[in-house]
């Protein structure tokens, strides 16, 4: 069958019975934005929600490829189905973070409860955060049990995926550069809960102080506010792993117990819509050599008669 | 005077008479979009057109400040003067950014050529994107000689952002590890010169061979095309310092003869509408909490009545 006339309602049928071939070309369709597909995101949508989705993200070289790794490990052995989105923003000519998920897949190939799928900005056409909030959609319609979402949490864009999950996951590492360190920061806001990997490592003990003396500054919480626990672990040789596992679980037990569950529902849907949004509205300012009412725009700011505020409020002026 | 009934055209003509609090002032303005100054930044963008404006990125731990430091003095001395946009897309509790500008500043704090801002998510109401185009224009408006736009080039708003830079270098340091060097990769495209920093470490020479053929491989240009020359610089001791200047001004040179100088303007109208669209897209998807044409989008989709692609669809559907 010809991609061009490929049924992606069956694919989507195939990829609810197990089928991670369909799962791949359904994933592979909302990176290249296959038009076919419109018709059958909305099915992929209404129909899912049975999905825990956590949110791993952190500095590079924070080793949370490894971590991710070890946790999926885990999650198998208490029975669990997991699908891993790991979102490389960089367009990766070095093809680095693919070869890193076939090293994954390799271990996992022999077992039908795993799926791990790497998207980079190069692979996504557009959006890279739309293409992973898409896809993060696709594998709970096909009814995975925990969907874990790694980022290298660097950008905006990478913040506001975390957004889709339930619970983040922040990974530190001791004895990194300031300039990661900074990088951090804006992390640490989003955070649910704090890994500090690589605990065997010179400073790891410094590094666990200064999160919990952090986040106790953060807090004078209401009662049963939830705390960001802090677990170590040291990723390659497992320790921590179910400790990670078990705050995992406490979390969405907490969440579902404090009603905080709905309250992860609308902001995960406000990020989806806002992703979404973005990526059309990008579509509509492509190439400004095209003729185009956005080409005829660019010219009048290149050759300022007009301003780009002005060119911007009239390329939105008629949203509702 | 209170700031709301500031008067930013008068701060406008201080800024282009040399008074650096004015232009503070300015920009801390479109920093926290104050709407008194719409209307100015019309004049704004229609009066500039005169600034170099250079883009420097590279991943984290590349020394990019202390390279802009050192070319920030030779271009002195060479007697431009010199505004820097240092633009962290962390929201930096740690302020780590903000102290290594106040040690540039400090630097310079006696010489009215130098001008340093940084720019962090946290200060930016909104886009930070947007901010830092605006902040360029001001500079451009005020008559600054070369604009240095300075970040981490991580996420895809920090490589658009480049986009408004004539003449655009990324830093590459040896010894990185493969997270921080995948993250490179996606620079590389977009750059007119290379930097190798800290090229007194081991393995410098292996990082300038690779990219010299990695760039001879994307090569076989037509004649007369640029080729991104590779320079190699110990910003610390200022070694290369002088190299990397005059490249500068060859690549400026080139430009101007080959016709590119109007297609990089035209990139960077572009790349202008954008942020702003994109903003004024962001401003209109608020908190979902807050009652609004959004919020019940959200709570529609949330509840899986309604797919994000259709909202989305709905919010920019009155779009030209």
């Amino acid at each position: 069958m010809k991609a061009a006339g490929r049924d992606y309602r069956l694919e989507l049928r195939k990829a609810q019975a197990g089928d991670t071939a369909a799962l791949s070309q359904l994933i592979s369709a909302v990176e290249s934005r296959r038009p076919q597909l419109d018709g059958v995101l909305h099915e992929i949508y209404t129909s899912g929600g049975g999905a825990r989705v956590v949110g791993v993200t952190g500095p590079p070289g924070s080793g949370k490829s490894s971590l991710v790794s070890a946790l999926l490990r885990e999650l198998r052995q208490r029975g669990e189905t997991v699908a891993v989105v790991a979102v490389d923003p960089s367009s990766a000519l070095t093809g680095g973070a693919i070869l890193g998920d076939r090293l994954r897949m390799t271990e996992h190939s022999a077992d039908s409860g795993v799926y791990v799928r790497s998207m980079s900005a190069r692979g996504a056409m557009g959006g890279l955060s739309r293409a992973a909030v898409d896809a993060v959609a696709i594998l709970d319609a096909a009814g995975w049990d925990t969907i874990v979402v790694e980022t290298v949490g660097v950008g905006q864009d990478e913040v506001d995926i975390m957004r889709i999950a339930h619970t983040v996951v922040v990974v530190s590492v001791p004895g990194l550069g300031d300039d990661v360190q900074a990088m951090k920061a804006g992390l640490l806001e989003i955070a649910d809960l704090h890994v500090v990997n690589k605990a065997d490592r010179e400073g790891a003990r410094r590094t666990v102080t200064e999160l919990r003396s952090m986040l106790r500054l953060a807090g004078a919480r209401k009662p049963g506010a939830w705390l960001p626990p802090v677990v170590e672990t040291v990723a390659l040789d497992g320790s921590g792993i179910e400790d990670l596992t078990d705050e995992l679980a406490r979390h969405w037990n907490w969440m579902a117990a404090a009603g905080e569950l709905e309250h992860r529902q609308l902001a995960s849907a406000a990020e989806r819509i806002r992703s979404i949004a973005r990526d059309l509205l990008l579509q509509r300012m492509g190439d400004p050599t095209v003729a185009s009412p956005f080409a005829d725009l660019v010219r009048q700011v290149a050759r300022r008669q007009l301003d780009p505020h002005a060119a911007a409020h009239k390329l939105i002026s008629g949203m509702e």
